[in-house]
């Protein structure tokens, strides 16, 4: 992916005529600001080092060319790409590496605990939360681990219906080889196209279908991860008591652990039969009644998302696609995927109807599937239009959510002022509680960097002192460590560093990530 | 309990007199072996170590007494058994304390660590894998910190469905506590009557009704667990991305990393309908195929559990409710609990009916439920009877069962030589597997103890290398620590080592259990 911008430049979102309008009036007009002279430094491994590399992987796996080592600079926070488009690339890597096997892996690791060199693994490159912002400091150099190669299916189990992938398969490659075998993941973030089955596990992703096939840490049961000190093979069975159950430390690891090198994950029959509606309710928090009484009674559908009364509006405002009134109230997608979905979509069709919702039809619930990978390309639209737009997320329990949306909405808008504007979802629901994914829109500014940090300050302050969580499933990164600290306490940082300490003891993996 | 004996007096099960003809022909008649005079080591602690104690908790919360020593000493293990029948007591703890509240377990914490004694948190003292057998060389002395007044419902959320339970309650206690405001936690494992909330967090316990109300681990959203370098508090939202799940750190922990003190628990409103059938089929393969369909297609019932063919054979010719005639084949629990069963039933009994079955009414599906907490108490009858009984359980994906399931079984068959009986049910399913929990009955012979330990051994070396866990659901405690070892590698051993030293650095918390 290009450093400034999200995914491939094909499908670049160009802001539909409509939404220009919306931003001009709500942001007023702006122009892309030229890009500074873009300077690289230079690569800070010598040549003894690369050639050690270069030994353990041939040459042509050890890339330390300008264009290589700007696209694995940082990942896709809109600070990340704030930066790029100041020409700040001071974040990039001395050297792209490109492992082809679990025992390159392995080789690399011994190398740059001989080399003292910091390794960050790259995947998707999708981060959002300054996963690929590695610290250097201390070090000899900083590398990055691009599991491109590693990118097969290594095996299914048709009987148990799990199956084992590379971590460097994307999200598009993983489906069309699983669907050989009739099988499916099921896994669809918004990151999809371009994220990879090792950031899914390494950041506890979670998907649009999650409501149906789970969070990607519910989908996995087996993990090899390359360590300094050895792999760790962890998946014995489904589930057991045969201690803490590593595969839940490994993923959220962020790569700080180890490399991800093989996931064996639980895939399901590619459905047969689909059917994707829209539903309204009166208000966010009668929509979330609704959405709470289907999960404690069992009766998910596979997807399943509520829009706040000002992302409805919104999203109704922006779509090509008219003919419909915008209604008032808030927008619930509904999703069903399955064998037989009739009778599923019978009894929560009854349970919404019960519960004060109004079908809207199907023509909406189909708009939101062709356009659910979309979001991010507008992204880079609005940021040329001189509007800064990103996305945060949390969680809690259901008694608590009315006290977390108010408070995060309420900071991210006093602290980025007039005119900003601050949207809501319910994006995944479980039977205690649900997650609520914020996307803000504001003026730029004459620093927007500053002014974003200072926003997003204000809004995981309003997540931890609210009891939440600083992340439903983007992960921690560099961005949200300081809130990680206050969210686990001393001891839960204390674990993480025994842990590092065991695995990792001198430190090169990821360093200044996820761990206070 | 009894230190020789499972459960209360009053529920005693003598064998029926069918059995025990069924016994004395297998196994030959045997005549209770007279105990030997029972030698209670002194307790190790001096007095200024016991006034230290008495001053944290009031002397009547430091139990010292041979009665009440006695009464913590080991579990549940055939070989705890056997070891107290023999008048063996070495394991007793020096004190029995009984902290009343969170506070006063950091207390005995921090004392333990000054005065370096060896700390067993005890629940419901029903470990059946010597959990509580810890190593006391190099401590001066060990206590067992008994839970027994941390038996308080501290909170309900009616609205998230999740209620937060000190860790002293035994299962009933909190089931009646919870049925209170209409709510029930549905995790019924064998030892529900004595066993504890913290220790089913702590062992990774798995209930009955494990296929419609999930294990033990899964219902867990919060936990609050004392360690020497303080409190862990985790537990911020139902599931979420901030690095790895710490509280599933603490589930599996046994112990050995801090004393739970609280767990927040997701719970359901009370089933208001429930079904229990028989089901055959004509072998243990073919129900366990359908067993996956179910899993696979998520449509599970509340409760499934299948027999092999010896213990379909056994489990009906014991059984006092006559009237059927015996069947061949496998014999299949299902039950159904919840607001509105009769759809799923429906839906389960088509799949179950397409897929061989053959329904068997729900006379015999009522016999067990009602049935289903005693065999512990059948196995000290049958110890009685000089028959060795014991336990055990592993679980596999599902392409591996029928190895996992050959090479058990003719381990424990070889070990144990002629006329042993080797019993064998799959207790839990799950969409990519399931567990296999087998029963095994042979003569005691000469030594009864280290006959079992050999057979135990092989049957636990057959599962490792079959690939399978070494505990489904009974966790690891001693007995299983160096097949853990096996299972999860060195590098496993080395992360669990680094959590050790980094929340528990003098290595006071039940030494010598767990980790290898």
């Amino acid at each position: 992916m290009h450093p400034q911008r999200w995914g491939s430049p094909s499908h670049a979102a160009p802001l539909p005529e409509s939404t220009q309008g919306l931003v001009e009036f709500a942001f007023g007009a702006f122009s892309t600001p030229a890009l500074d002279m873009v300077t690289l430094p230079d690569s800070g491994l010598d040549e003894g080092a690369l050639a050690g590399l270069r030994g353990l992987l041939g040459a042509e796996n050890v890339l330390t060319d300008d264009e290589t080592r700007r696209l694995r600079t940082r990942g896709k926070s809109t600070p990340d790409l704030l930066k790029a488009r100041t020409g700040d690339l001071s974040d990039a890597p001395d050297a792209v590496v490109r492992p082809g096997s679990h025992d390159d892996v392995v080789k690399v690791l011994a190398w740059a605990v001989e080399q003292h060199v910091a390794v960050v693994p790259f995947g998707g490159g999708t981060s959002v939360t300054g996963g690929l912002v590695a610290r250097r400091d201390g070090y000899a150099g900083l590398i990055s681990l691009d599991l491109i190669r590693l990118n097969q299916l290594l095996s299914v189990d048709p009987i148990s219906m799990t199956a084992t992938l590379q971590p460097g398969m994307r999200g598009p490659e993983a489906e069309a080889a699983l669907a050989q075998h009739g099988m499916t993941l099921g896994h669809f973030p918004q990151s999809f196209e371009f994220a990879s089955i090792g950031g899914f596990a390494a950041t506890r992703s979670s998907g649009q279908n999650s409501a149906g096939f789970g969070r990607f840490d519910q989908m996995v049961v087996g993990l090899r991860m390359a360590t300094p000190i050895g792999d760790l093979i962890s998946g014995s069975s489904p589930l057991n008591a045969a201690g803490p159950d590593l595969r839940q430390v490994a993923m959220g690891s962020e790569g700080t652990f180890g490399v991800i090198t093989e996931v064996t994950v639980r895939v399901r029959a590619i459905a047969t039969g689909t059917a994707y509606e829209a539903w309204r309710f009166d208000s966010f928090s009668s929509g979330q009644d609704a959405m709470r009484h289907l999960a404690q009674n069992q009766i998910l559908p596979t997807i399943i998302r509520l829009s706040d009364e000002t992302e409805t509006a919104l999203n109704l405002a922006s779509q090509t696609a008219v003919g419909a009134e915008a209604p008032s109230g808030c927008l619930m997608i509904v999703g069903y995927e399955g064998a037989s979905i009739d009778n599923k979509r019978a009894v929560v069709t009854r349970a919404l109807t019960a519960l004060g919702g109004t079908s809207l039809g199907e023509e909406r619930g189909k708009t939101w599937l062709e356009g659910r990978f979309h979001a991010p390309y507008l992204r880079d639209s609005m940021l040329d239009s001189g509007v800064l737009v990103e996305t945060l997320e949390t969680a809690t329990f259901w008694s608590n959510t009315d006290r977390l949306y108010s408070s995060v909405k309420t900071a991210l808008g006093t602290s980025l002022g007039e005119g900003a504007l601050v949207l809501c979802h319910v994006s995944h629901v479980y039977e205690t509680g649900c997650s609520l994914y914020f996307t803000v829109a504001a003026k730029q500014g004459d620093n927007p960097l500053e002014r974003w940090l200072a926003a997003k300050a204000a809004a995981s302050d309003a997540m931890i002192e609210s009891g939440a969580t600083i992340t439903h499933h983007h992960a921690v990164g560099t961005d949200h460590k300081a809130w990680l600290e206050r969210e686990i306490g001393p001891v839960g940082v204390a674990i993480l560093r025994g842990i590092k300490a065991a695995v990792d003891p001198t430190g090169i993996l990821n360093p200044g990530v996820l761990i206070p």
